[in-house]
Protein backbone atom coordinates (compact mmCIF):
# COMPACT_ATOMS: atom_id res chain seq x y z
CA UNK A 1 0.00 0.00 0.00
CA UNK A 2 1.40 3.30 -1.22
CA UNK A 3 1.59 6.13 1.63
CA UNK A 4 -0.80 8.75 0.89
CA UNK A 5 1.08 11.81 -0.55
CA UNK A 6 0.45 15.86 0.59
CA UNK A 7 0.83 18.66 -2.43
CA UNK A 8 2.68 21.71 -2.03
CA UNK A 9 -0.54 23.28 -1.49
CA UNK A 10 -1.73 20.99 1.49
CA UNK A 11 2.12 20.74 2.89
CA UNK A 12 1.99 24.69 2.88
CA UNK A 13 -1.58 24.84 4.80
CA UNK A 14 -0.68 22.20 7.25
CA UNK A 15 2.41 23.98 8.48
CA UNK A 16 -0.26 27.14 8.73
CA UNK A 17 -2.60 24.81 10.74
CA UNK A 18 0.73 23.61 13.29
CA UNK A 19 1.79 26.76 13.78
CA UNK A 20 -1.57 28.46 14.68
CA UNK A 21 -4.41 26.45 15.79
CA UNK A 22 -2.17 23.60 16.53
CA UNK A 23 0.08 25.91 18.90
CA UNK A 24 3.44 24.75 16.95
CA UNK A 25 6.57 27.14 17.05
CA UNK A 26 8.40 27.17 14.01
CA UNK A 27 11.45 26.32 16.47
CA UNK A 28 9.82 23.31 17.60
CA UNK A 29 8.86 21.94 14.65
CA UNK A 30 12.59 22.76 12.81
CA UNK A 31 14.37 21.68 15.71
CA UNK A 32 12.32 18.16 15.53
CA UNK A 33 12.43 18.12 11.70
CA UNK A 34 16.36 18.51 11.38
CA UNK A 35 16.33 16.06 14.35
CA UNK A 36 14.63 13.91 11.89
CA UNK A 37 17.32 14.12 9.31
CA UNK A 38 19.79 13.88 11.16
CA UNK A 39 18.70 10.32 12.66
CA UNK A 40 17.99 9.58 8.38
CA UNK A 41 22.41 10.58 7.76
CA UNK A 42 22.96 8.41 11.24
CA UNK A 43 20.69 5.63 9.79
CA UNK A 44 22.18 5.59 6.07
CA UNK A 45 25.59 6.44 6.56
CA UNK A 46 27.24 5.49 10.11
CA UNK A 47 29.64 7.38 11.48
CA UNK A 48 32.56 4.59 11.07
CA UNK A 49 31.85 4.94 6.99
CA UNK A 50 33.52 8.36 7.50
CA UNK A 51 32.81 11.42 9.56
CA UNK A 52 31.97 14.18 7.12
CA UNK A 53 28.98 15.71 6.05
CA UNK A 54 28.86 18.72 4.15
CA UNK A 55 25.15 20.38 3.93
CA UNK A 56 23.99 22.05 1.21
CA UNK A 57 21.63 25.11 2.79
CA UNK A 58 19.23 27.00 0.75
CA UNK A 59 17.67 30.38 2.12
CA UNK A 60 14.26 28.86 3.53
CA UNK A 61 12.82 26.59 6.09
CA UNK A 62 14.46 23.61 4.34
CA UNK A 63 17.79 25.06 5.18
CA UNK A 64 17.10 25.67 8.07
CA UNK A 65 15.97 21.65 9.00
CA UNK A 66 19.72 21.00 7.31
CA UNK A 67 20.91 24.07 10.01
CA UNK A 68 19.53 21.71 13.06
CA UNK A 69 20.70 18.16 11.02
CA UNK A 70 24.36 19.81 11.19
CA UNK A 71 24.28 20.34 14.60
CA UNK A 72 22.47 17.03 16.21
CA UNK A 73 24.95 15.33 13.30
CA UNK A 74 27.83 17.57 15.13
CA UNK A 75 26.57 16.37 18.52
CA UNK A 76 26.85 12.55 17.45
CA UNK A 77 30.35 12.80 16.50
CA UNK A 78 30.25 13.63 12.90
CA UNK A 79 31.69 16.69 11.24
CA UNK A 80 30.03 18.95 9.41
CA UNK A 81 30.71 21.19 6.83
CA UNK A 82 28.14 24.53 5.71
CA UNK A 83 27.77 25.56 2.37
CA UNK A 84 24.80 28.53 3.25
CA UNK A 85 25.77 30.96 0.62
CA UNK A 86 22.17 33.08 0.95
CA UNK A 87 21.37 33.88 4.55
CA UNK A 88 18.59 35.77 5.73
CA UNK A 89 18.17 38.34 8.24
CA UNK A 90 15.68 36.02 9.57
CA UNK A 91 16.07 35.67 13.60
CA UNK A 92 16.29 32.19 13.86
CA UNK A 93 18.44 31.15 11.03
CA UNK A 94 20.98 33.13 12.36
CA UNK A 95 20.52 31.89 15.39
CA UNK A 96 20.55 28.46 13.85
CA UNK A 97 23.98 29.29 12.36
CA UNK A 98 25.29 30.84 15.58
CA UNK A 99 24.52 27.35 17.42
CA UNK A 100 26.79 25.87 14.71
CA UNK A 101 29.45 28.20 14.94
CA UNK A 102 29.86 27.70 19.15
CA UNK A 103 30.43 24.23 17.86
CA UNK A 104 33.40 24.72 15.68
CA UNK A 105 31.34 23.82 12.48
CA UNK A 106 32.90 25.34 9.38
CA UNK A 107 31.04 27.14 6.62
CA UNK A 108 32.54 27.35 3.47
CA UNK A 109 32.22 29.06 0.19
CA UNK A 110 32.93 26.85 -2.52
CA UNK A 111 30.63 24.17 -2.90
CA UNK A 112 32.57 21.80 -5.42
CA UNK A 113 35.60 22.44 -3.81
CA UNK A 114 34.35 20.93 -0.18
CA UNK A 115 32.48 18.41 -2.13
CA UNK A 116 35.80 16.78 -3.03
CA UNK A 117 36.63 15.97 0.68
CA UNK A 118 33.31 15.27 2.46
CA UNK A 119 31.96 11.19 2.55
CA UNK A 120 28.06 12.39 2.83
CA UNK A 121 26.17 15.33 1.60
CA UNK A 122 22.43 16.46 2.76
CA UNK A 123 20.83 18.99 0.56
CA UNK A 124 18.55 21.00 2.36
CA UNK A 125 18.65 23.70 -0.55
CA UNK A 126 14.92 23.50 -1.11
CA UNK A 127 11.36 21.98 0.27
CA UNK A 128 7.94 22.08 -0.59
CA UNK A 129 7.75 25.62 -1.51
CA UNK A 130 9.99 25.32 -4.08
CA UNK A 131 8.73 26.59 -7.48
CA UNK A 132 9.76 27.27 -10.94
CA UNK A 133 13.66 28.39 -12.02
CA UNK A 134 16.52 27.24 -9.24
CA UNK A 135 18.13 30.64 -8.63
CA UNK A 136 22.00 32.16 -8.47
CA UNK A 137 24.12 30.08 -7.07
CA UNK A 138 22.40 27.34 -6.70
CA UNK A 139 22.34 25.53 -10.48
CA UNK A 140 26.31 24.61 -9.99
CA UNK A 141 25.57 23.03 -6.82
CA UNK A 142 22.90 20.89 -8.00
CA UNK A 143 24.87 20.10 -10.66
CA UNK A 144 28.32 19.21 -8.51
CA UNK A 145 25.48 17.07 -6.31
CA UNK A 146 23.99 15.28 -9.90
CA UNK A 147 27.57 14.73 -11.24
CA UNK A 148 29.44 13.38 -7.55
CA UNK A 149 30.23 9.51 -6.62
CA UNK A 150 29.21 11.12 -2.73
CA UNK A 151 25.81 9.66 -1.42
CA UNK A 152 23.10 12.58 -1.46
CA UNK A 153 20.73 12.53 0.93
CA UNK A 154 17.52 15.22 0.59
CA UNK A 155 15.45 16.87 2.42
CA UNK A 156 11.79 16.47 1.80
CA UNK A 157 12.87 17.37 -1.98
CA UNK A 158 14.96 16.87 -4.28
CA UNK A 159 16.45 20.29 -4.72
CA UNK A 160 14.86 21.96 -8.43
CA UNK A 161 12.68 19.09 -9.22
CA UNK A 162 8.65 20.13 -9.46
CA UNK A 163 6.85 19.20 -6.01
CA UNK A 164 4.14 18.01 -7.84
CA UNK A 165 5.96 16.92 -11.46
CA UNK A 166 9.37 15.35 -10.05
CA UNK A 167 12.72 16.20 -11.86
CA UNK A 168 12.86 19.17 -14.46
CA UNK A 169 12.23 17.80 -18.19
CA UNK A 170 15.89 19.83 -18.98
CA UNK A 171 18.77 21.39 -17.53
CA UNK A 172 19.64 22.13 -13.99
CA UNK A 173 18.41 18.89 -11.87
CA UNK A 174 16.83 17.10 -15.08
CA UNK A 175 19.19 13.92 -13.97
CA UNK A 176 19.95 14.70 -10.07
CA UNK A 177 18.53 10.95 -8.37
CA UNK A 178 19.63 11.87 -4.25
CA UNK A 179 20.32 8.32 -2.72
CA UNK A 180 18.26 9.45 -0.22
CA UNK A 181 15.12 11.51 0.57
CA UNK A 182 13.64 12.52 4.07
CA UNK A 183 9.79 12.82 3.76
CA UNK A 184 8.55 15.47 6.52
CA UNK A 185 5.84 14.61 7.77
CA UNK A 186 4.74 12.74 4.50
CA UNK A 187 6.00 12.24 1.01
CA UNK A 188 5.16 14.74 -1.61
CA UNK A 189 3.65 13.96 -5.32
CA UNK A 190 7.12 13.54 -6.54
CA UNK A 191 8.50 10.77 -4.48
CA UNK A 192 6.48 8.81 -7.43
CA UNK A 193 9.80 9.77 -9.55
CA UNK A 194 12.10 8.61 -6.47
CA UNK A 195 14.30 5.50 -6.80
CA UNK A 196 16.58 6.25 -3.78
CA UNK A 197 16.19 4.97 0.26
CA UNK A 198 13.11 6.88 1.68
CA UNK A 199 12.26 8.00 4.92
CA UNK A 200 9.39 9.64 6.70
CA UNK A 201 10.62 12.05 9.51
CA UNK A 202 8.81 14.83 12.00
CA UNK A 203 6.72 12.61 14.35
CA UNK A 204 4.42 15.57 15.90
CA UNK A 205 1.51 15.26 13.38
CA UNK A 206 -1.66 14.82 15.40
CA UNK A 207 -3.95 11.82 14.34
CA UNK A 208 -6.67 14.45 13.43
CA UNK A 209 -4.60 16.50 11.95
CA UNK A 210 -3.57 13.77 9.40
CA UNK A 211 -7.04 12.78 8.83
CA UNK A 212 -8.01 15.90 8.05
CA UNK A 213 -5.33 16.12 5.39
CA UNK A 214 -6.01 13.19 4.27
CA UNK A 215 -2.21 11.20 5.06
CA UNK A 216 -0.92 8.54 6.83
CA UNK A 217 1.24 8.63 9.60
CA UNK A 218 3.75 5.50 9.53
CA UNK A 219 4.69 2.95 11.83
CA UNK A 220 7.40 4.72 13.78
CA UNK A 221 9.08 2.06 16.27
CA UNK A 222 10.19 2.88 19.71
CA UNK A 223 11.80 6.19 19.76
CA UNK A 224 12.86 6.91 16.49
CA UNK A 225 12.00 10.33 14.83
CA UNK A 226 12.26 8.27 11.29
CA UNK A 227 11.09 5.39 9.53
CA UNK A 228 12.04 4.12 6.04
CA UNK A 229 9.36 3.22 3.95
CA UNK A 230 10.55 2.40 0.25
CA UNK A 231 10.63 3.92 -2.85
CA UNK A 232 7.01 5.72 -3.70
CA UNK A 233 6.34 5.15 -0.09
CA UNK A 234 5.68 1.84 -0.36
CA UNK A 235 5.64 0.69 3.50
CA UNK A 236 8.96 -1.90 4.24
CA UNK B 1 34.85 9.06 38.29
CA UNK B 2 32.08 11.10 39.64
CA UNK B 3 30.76 13.43 36.94
CA UNK B 4 31.08 17.09 38.40
CA UNK B 5 27.78 18.46 39.39
CA UNK B 6 26.04 22.19 38.48
CA UNK B 7 25.03 24.23 41.46
CA UNK B 8 21.25 25.84 41.14
CA UNK B 9 23.27 29.20 40.88
CA UNK B 10 25.15 27.45 38.06
CA UNK B 11 22.71 26.23 35.96
CA UNK B 12 20.68 29.28 35.77
CA UNK B 13 23.54 31.52 34.33
CA UNK B 14 24.03 28.11 32.12
CA UNK B 15 20.35 29.02 30.78
CA UNK B 16 20.86 32.44 30.44
CA UNK B 17 23.79 32.13 28.82
CA UNK B 18 22.44 29.13 26.40
CA UNK B 19 19.38 31.90 25.32
CA UNK B 20 21.24 34.54 25.15
CA UNK B 21 24.94 34.06 23.31
CA UNK B 22 24.41 31.12 22.59
CA UNK B 23 21.56 31.50 20.38
CA UNK B 24 18.95 28.95 21.60
CA UNK B 25 15.26 29.83 22.09
CA UNK B 26 13.65 28.35 24.84
CA UNK B 27 11.18 26.36 22.61
CA UNK B 28 14.45 24.65 21.72
CA UNK B 29 15.75 23.69 24.34
CA UNK B 30 12.60 22.61 26.18
CA UNK B 31 11.40 20.52 23.42
CA UNK B 32 14.94 18.50 23.32
CA UNK B 33 14.62 18.54 27.53
CA UNK B 34 11.48 16.57 27.13
CA UNK B 35 12.29 14.61 24.52
CA UNK B 36 15.66 13.45 26.76
CA UNK B 37 12.91 12.68 29.42
CA UNK B 38 10.19 10.86 27.04
CA UNK B 39 13.72 8.50 26.34
CA UNK B 40 14.41 7.87 29.67
CA UNK B 41 10.92 6.68 30.65
CA UNK B 42 10.69 4.48 27.22
CA UNK B 43 14.36 3.11 28.43
CA UNK B 44 13.07 2.51 32.01
CA UNK B 45 9.90 1.43 31.68
CA UNK B 46 8.73 -0.08 28.18
CA UNK B 47 5.25 0.65 26.83
CA UNK B 48 4.91 -3.50 27.26
CA UNK B 49 4.76 -2.91 30.69
CA UNK B 50 2.27 -0.65 30.64
CA UNK B 51 1.32 2.50 28.82
CA UNK B 52 0.05 4.83 31.33
CA UNK B 53 2.21 7.53 32.72
CA UNK B 54 1.11 10.19 35.12
CA UNK B 55 2.85 13.89 34.43
CA UNK B 56 2.82 16.04 37.59
CA UNK B 57 3.99 19.12 35.92
CA UNK B 58 4.70 22.21 38.04
CA UNK B 59 4.52 25.78 36.84
CA UNK B 60 8.16 26.64 35.65
CA UNK B 61 9.99 25.49 33.01
CA UNK B 62 10.22 21.97 34.71
CA UNK B 63 6.87 21.55 34.44
CA UNK B 64 7.09 22.67 30.42
CA UNK B 65 9.45 20.15 30.93
CA UNK B 66 7.40 17.42 31.76
CA UNK B 67 4.71 18.29 29.07
CA UNK B 68 6.91 17.89 26.30
CA UNK B 69 8.14 14.28 27.14
CA UNK B 70 4.52 13.48 27.79
CA UNK B 71 3.65 14.23 23.92
CA UNK B 72 6.99 12.60 22.82
CA UNK B 73 5.47 9.52 24.81
CA UNK B 74 1.68 10.06 23.02
CA UNK B 75 3.81 9.45 20.16
CA UNK B 76 5.52 6.25 20.92
CA UNK B 77 2.07 4.83 21.97
CA UNK B 78 1.96 5.70 25.83
CA UNK B 79 -1.23 6.92 27.56
CA UNK B 80 -0.03 9.76 29.64
CA UNK B 81 -2.89 11.53 32.18
CA UNK B 82 -1.73 15.37 33.25
CA UNK B 83 -2.27 16.45 36.43
CA UNK B 84 -1.51 20.55 36.17
CA UNK B 85 -3.11 22.20 38.89
CA UNK B 86 -0.80 25.51 38.24
CA UNK B 87 -1.11 27.19 34.36
CA UNK B 88 0.66 30.52 34.49
CA UNK B 89 -0.26 32.27 31.41
CA UNK B 90 2.90 32.05 30.18
CA UNK B 91 2.33 31.46 25.98
CA UNK B 92 4.79 28.80 25.67
CA UNK B 93 3.25 26.68 28.16
CA UNK B 94 0.10 27.49 26.91
CA UNK B 95 1.07 26.26 23.61
CA UNK B 96 2.63 22.86 25.18
CA UNK B 97 -0.75 22.07 27.30
CA UNK B 98 -2.91 22.56 23.48
CA UNK B 99 -0.17 20.19 21.65
CA UNK B 100 -1.36 17.46 24.38
CA UNK B 101 -5.22 18.62 23.94
CA UNK B 102 -4.98 17.74 20.41
CA UNK B 103 -3.51 14.75 21.07
CA UNK B 104 -6.24 13.72 23.60
CA UNK B 105 -4.24 13.53 25.97
CA UNK B 106 -6.31 14.44 29.64
CA UNK B 107 -6.17 16.69 32.47
CA UNK B 108 -6.63 16.03 35.71
CA UNK B 109 -7.65 17.62 38.72
CA UNK B 110 -7.26 14.74 41.39
CA UNK B 111 -3.54 13.05 41.71
CA UNK B 112 -3.73 10.73 44.47
CA UNK B 113 -6.79 9.45 42.30
CA UNK B 114 -4.81 9.53 38.85
CA UNK B 115 -2.22 7.66 40.54
CA UNK B 116 -4.50 4.49 41.44
CA UNK B 117 -4.32 3.88 37.87
CA UNK B 118 -1.62 4.64 35.97
CA UNK B 119 1.78 2.55 35.69
CA UNK B 120 4.85 5.32 35.79
CA UNK B 121 4.89 8.77 37.26
CA UNK B 122 7.03 11.72 35.87
CA UNK B 123 7.40 13.96 38.54
CA UNK B 124 8.06 17.80 36.80
CA UNK B 125 6.66 19.78 39.65
CA UNK B 126 10.40 21.77 40.00
CA UNK B 127 13.72 21.83 38.86
CA UNK B 128 16.60 23.62 40.08
CA UNK B 129 15.44 26.60 40.08
CA UNK B 130 13.27 25.42 43.52
CA UNK B 131 14.32 26.38 47.03
CA UNK B 132 12.30 26.79 50.36
CA UNK B 133 8.90 25.64 51.27
CA UNK B 134 6.98 23.30 49.06
CA UNK B 135 3.15 25.23 48.22
CA UNK B 136 0.02 23.96 47.72
CA UNK B 137 -1.49 22.15 46.05
CA UNK B 138 1.99 19.95 45.51
CA UNK B 139 2.46 18.94 49.33
CA UNK B 140 0.07 16.61 49.09
CA UNK B 141 1.25 15.23 45.79
CA UNK B 142 4.90 14.93 46.54
CA UNK B 143 3.79 12.63 49.78
CA UNK B 144 1.46 10.49 47.43
CA UNK B 145 4.74 10.17 45.29
CA UNK B 146 6.65 9.05 48.39
CA UNK B 147 4.31 6.25 49.12
CA UNK B 148 3.20 4.93 45.93
CA UNK B 149 4.11 1.77 44.60
CA UNK B 150 4.43 3.16 41.31
CA UNK B 151 7.93 4.01 39.89
CA UNK B 152 8.40 7.64 39.79
CA UNK B 153 10.81 9.49 37.29
CA UNK B 154 12.09 12.54 38.35
CA UNK B 155 12.95 15.41 35.80
CA UNK B 156 16.29 17.36 37.20
CA UNK B 157 15.58 17.06 40.88
CA UNK B 158 13.50 15.51 43.34
CA UNK B 159 10.51 17.85 43.47
CA UNK B 160 11.27 19.33 47.13
CA UNK B 161 14.85 18.68 47.80
CA UNK B 162 17.48 21.48 48.21
CA UNK B 163 19.36 21.23 44.82
CA UNK B 164 22.54 21.27 46.55
CA UNK B 165 21.65 19.48 50.13
CA UNK B 166 19.11 16.81 48.85
CA UNK B 167 16.09 15.69 50.53
CA UNK B 168 15.06 17.89 53.46
CA UNK B 169 15.73 16.89 57.06
CA UNK B 170 11.72 16.91 58.23
CA UNK B 171 8.16 17.29 56.50
CA UNK B 172 7.30 17.17 52.71
CA UNK B 173 9.75 15.05 50.32
CA UNK B 174 11.67 13.87 53.75
CA UNK B 175 11.19 10.14 52.29
CA UNK B 176 11.33 11.12 49.29
CA UNK B 177 13.25 8.79 47.00
CA UNK B 178 12.39 8.57 43.38
CA UNK B 179 12.97 5.53 41.14
CA UNK B 180 14.48 7.31 38.49
CA UNK B 181 16.53 10.60 38.10
CA UNK B 182 17.03 12.57 34.46
CA UNK B 183 19.71 15.17 35.21
CA UNK B 184 19.26 18.14 32.45
CA UNK B 185 22.56 19.03 30.90
CA UNK B 186 24.69 18.44 34.60
CA UNK B 187 24.04 16.34 37.34
CA UNK B 188 22.85 19.04 40.49
CA UNK B 189 24.38 18.56 43.47
CA UNK B 190 21.31 16.68 44.98
CA UNK B 191 22.98 13.62 43.21
CA UNK B 192 24.95 12.05 45.90
CA UNK B 193 21.81 11.54 48.36
CA UNK B 194 19.85 9.40 45.11
CA UNK B 195 20.49 6.20 44.89
CA UNK B 196 18.05 4.97 42.26
CA UNK B 197 19.03 4.80 38.50
CA UNK B 198 20.23 8.04 37.41
CA UNK B 199 20.85 9.83 33.35
CA UNK B 200 21.82 12.58 32.15
CA UNK B 201 19.86 14.12 28.77
CA UNK B 202 19.89 17.73 27.28
CA UNK B 203 22.63 16.58 24.39
CA UNK B 204 22.73 20.07 23.27
CA UNK B 205 25.77 21.82 25.47
CA UNK B 206 28.94 22.63 23.34
CA UNK B 207 32.17 21.47 24.87
CA UNK B 208 33.33 25.07 25.30
CA UNK B 209 30.15 25.98 27.38
CA UNK B 210 30.56 22.65 29.42
CA UNK B 211 34.45 23.69 29.89
CA UNK B 212 33.36 27.02 31.06
CA UNK B 213 30.94 26.07 33.33
CA UNK B 214 33.38 22.73 34.40
CA UNK B 215 31.10 19.71 33.77
CA UNK B 216 31.39 17.05 31.65
CA UNK B 217 29.20 16.35 28.51
CA UNK B 218 28.69 12.34 28.80
CA UNK B 219 29.51 10.14 26.74
CA UNK B 220 25.91 9.52 24.66
CA UNK B 221 25.79 6.86 21.90
CA UNK B 222 24.28 7.02 18.68
CA UNK B 223 21.30 8.95 18.44
CA UNK B 224 20.52 9.40 22.38
CA UNK B 225 19.59 11.93 23.76
CA UNK B 226 19.89 10.63 27.23
CA UNK B 227 22.91 8.44 28.77
CA UNK B 228 23.09 5.80 32.12
CA UNK B 229 25.48 7.27 34.54
CA UNK B 230 25.00 5.36 37.28
CA UNK B 231 24.32 6.72 40.90
CA UNK B 232 25.71 10.24 42.37
CA UNK B 233 26.55 10.42 38.69
CA UNK B 234 29.22 7.24 38.50
CA UNK B 235 29.98 6.78 35.22
CA UNK B 236 29.01 2.87 34.15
Amino acid sequence: MALKTLSAKAAAALDRELMSTGAFSIDQLMELAGLSVSQVVYRVHPAEKGRRVLVAVGPGNNGGDGLVAARHLRNYGYQPTIYYPKRPKNDLYQRLAKQLEDLDVPFVDDFPTALQSTDHVIDAIFGFSFSGEVREPFPAVIQAMTETKVPVTSVDAPSSWDIEDGPPKSGVGSNFHPDVLISLTAPKPLVKHFRGRHFVGGRFVAPGIAEKYDFDVPAYEGVDQIVEVGPEGLKL
